[in-house]
């Protein structure tokens, strides 16, 4: 019979909170009856976020053809739509039932390149294109080409999303933490890379790139332009390749703000070295068609040779979803000003971000009025990473305990307090031991893509679970 | 600037012959305008095969439930497929366009099961089969978890889909490569299986596990009862996992043959330890749907906490894409006697599968016909193995070659062949060195997917293809 230490001790070793004991819990939870809200994953669509209609229509008709030979149908969806069904079926004769080139169909890659044009104002290649099974399978695989063995590592984010830590302890790589600065919106802090990568070159790890996530995940912010001008110079430095993490581009929240994509300011600076991968998805954004797994992932500042080795890995399973990839060209050529799709793509778009705006407001301002409780309105992506106060347990000294100890004590028991607030509300979050957090600070990440009646109904929930969570802790 | 030096050295190690220099010059000569047959992959629908309608029109469903709504569908579609979208959009109120659960929407993994039950007379749990993005990312989640270092060795069968060796080095284990018996219309050969393992051994490599694939790619051949029984006696000897692909249980079409899967044959000898791991995939069969990647992966004799991790490993890339899920749902649940959809389901099905029946026997008894060609008639799955003579080099005496030069020289030699005939005929095949071949053997496999007349056209051209080729070699 076959064991656990029959496992690859890499895998063994990977984790991934999103996914962790506690989703497992509310799924037994659920299963029993209890009304659970699964905050615990950027999941739009199974919070009833309602998917675009365009979106749907389309890839209704390329799933059965024989819909548009029907005039009935003719009535039934707009005509650009149709128009645009039968260009792609004479673009692609195949359809989604063939498997198409390793790197996706031709002129999917070519819109792609488009849209990276359009969105920046800069050259792009279909060439350097390779849609991908979600951005997910896009960084695994980065991760899995540039990690040569034990000595190399990765830069990530503290906090950060744990693909990024599972995939790289999955391929046997180390993790390089760099902390994100709470006090300034989690920008990222020159020193703190400084010092992480130093700190890694002293312990024997060879940094060979750095993970960058914007807007953030589980922060919500969102890069200053100067902040991404400063990573770029850090990577050119340091010989580090670049892996931009896009995915949340079109939520951006704050008027303030601006999505900087990493190819545009590379190329604004004239920087021609540094490997950059960036990745974008369907799931996100105001789509959140997270089912479809469509994405890309695009290559720049990489040699020929080099890209056949990913082409080469991307064949290795044949190639993308050809749903998603028809998923991912309805994302970067979506209906314009003039098709008789239009205006409802453009209703149904400004209503999703509208509301995620209002929902993020409502969360911010309804957590900033907890007491012990630290949020500031999240001004993109679809989380926010809360941190809280406990009281400090009797007769334990933190400050005296050894650094993985005071690790494994504070991941125990931001555990406890999400594990009690699923039990108690049947709120589910992830505690921020799951994401990685500053020594002395507990969090959690929390989306807030539920219905704004019960993103209100969270916030009352979680005011009367922490007050009385501390009540008791104060009163052992 | 990043070069192939930076890359993982096993990425660079693996190969994967079927989308390999010969597919990317016939699509470069296919972009000059020549008429290519793409003979070099199982890609049903790219040759001409038709989807089958219930499958589609369910999908279409599915990614546009608002058609669901309206009076004119119905008339459109079988009334028991409008009814069926409604289940399963009852069952999975979110469609389409959100994350599943990690192992996959649980109706569908209780449909898999329910059909494994109903295929084999055996019992099957649904708690114990895991939905994948085709059966490629299956196999490739049990090679990742199962090798654990350098010394690890998976056995597979020599000539082997290359899927198999690409993800062992890419993992960084080591491939004990076993021969299929040509003359005995390639079983598997117990004795040689003890050679192979043994001499492993003797090299140090440590065997964990043996890669089946029945019906066979690229061979075939369909094994027999006896065939299987011994394989389970043999990994159970010595202590191997089974991973068994059987993708192609369908494409049976010898009257005399008949699919047993490793998990019927376990059952039924009351085998309780060998870890075994089934793939099937939408993408063969009659079904032929590679653009979706659907697919599943079945767990006998292992224990709960090793599933754990396999599940996880699944959480890190979210789940399988939902319409490939759907897909995998519709494959194991086709339309049932008594079914508005059912006549026209079983004509097509039995269209697909007599046609392709038909090739196989026109490929094999024309083949039969070239000399210096052998082959039998493929019993099952999609593929031919072809084997050519050709005319010995003035001057090379094999016989005297170290063992890794003459496979170098077969390799070359072969590979010359395909790429002269892609160059004279349009006609794309894949070496035989690309799948493995005994010394002193050359091969070439062929699917035989195109339509009937371009695979009589095929075996004319072939015919003197090698004619003139042989000639011209003789005449050196």
């Amino acid at each position: 019979m076959i064991t656990k230490h029959d496992l690859n001790p890499n895998l063994l070793r990977a984790e991934y909170a999103v996914r962790g004991p506690i989703v497992q819990r509310a799924q037994k939870l659920e299963a029993q009856g209890r009304k659970i809200i699964y905050c615990n994953i950027g999941n739009p669509q199974a919070l009833k976020q309602k998917p675009l209609t365009y979106f749907r229509q389309v890839l209704a008709l390329l799933e059965y053809p024989e819909l548009l030979k029907k005039p009935e149908i003719a009535t039934t969806f707009p005509r650009d739509l149709v128009e645009r069904a039968k260009k792609i079926l004479e673009l692609h004769p195949h359809g989604t039932g063939a498997y198409s080139q390793s790197p996706g169909v031709p002129f999917i890659r070519q819109a792609v390149a488009d849209f990276i044009a359009r969105r920046d104002g800069i050259p792009a290649d279909q060439d350097h294109i390779v849609l991908t099974d979600g951005a997910s399978k896009g960084a695994q695989a980065v991760l899995t080409a540039l990690i040569r063995g034990n000595g190399h590592g990765f830069m990530i984010p503290i906090p950060q999303y744990p693909l990024y830590s599972a995939t790289i302890a999955l391929f046997g790589g180390r993790q390089i933490g760099y902390f994100l600065d709470e006090e300034r919106r989690w920008q990222l802090d020159e020193h703190i890379l400084n010092e992480s990568i130093e700190r890694a070159r002293r312990e024997g790890t060879r940094p060979v790139g750095i993970v960058v996530i914007n807007p953030g995940n589980p922060t919500g912010a969102v890069l200053s332009l100067e902040n991404v001008r400063m990573v770029i110079g850090f990577a050119r430095r340091n010989g580090l390749s670049i892996i931009a993490d896009e995915v949340y581009q079109e939520n951006v929240y704050d008027k303030g703000e601006q999505f900087y994509s990493f190819a545009r300011v590379m190329h604004e600076m004239g920087e021609r070295t540094v490997p950059l991968f960036s990745l974008h998805s369907v799931s996100k954004g105001f789509l959140g068609e997270c089912g479809h797994r469509g994405g890309y992932l695009e290559f720049r500042n990489i040699p020929q040779d080099v890209l056949g080795e990913f082409i080469k890995l991307q064949s290795i399973s044949l190639c993308a979803n050809l749903v998603g990839q028809f998923a991912t060209y309805l994302m970067v050529a979506p209906p314009e000003p003039g098709d008789e799709s239009y205006p409802v793509f453009q209703k149904e778009k400004s209503a999703v971000l509208s509301s995620l705006k209002r929902k993020a407001e409502i969360l911010g301002e309804g957590i900033q009025k907890i007491e012990g409780m630290h949020l500031d309105i999240p001004r993109g992506a679809m989380y926010a990473f809360v941190r809280f106060e406990l009281p400090p347990e009797r007769g334990v000294v933190i400050s005296e305990m050894a650094p993985e100890e005071r690790r494994a004590y504070e991941a125990k028991r931001d555990t406890e307090y999400c594990m009690a607030l699923l039990e108690q509300t049947g709120i589910c979050v992830v505690p921020g031991s799951g994401f990685g957090q500053k020594a002395g600070t507990l969090h959690f990440r929390t989306t807030f893509l539920p219905p704004q009646d019960e993103i209100e109904d969270f916030v009352t929930q979680l005011r009367t679970f922490h007050e009385q969570y501390v009540r008791e802790l104060e009163e052992v």
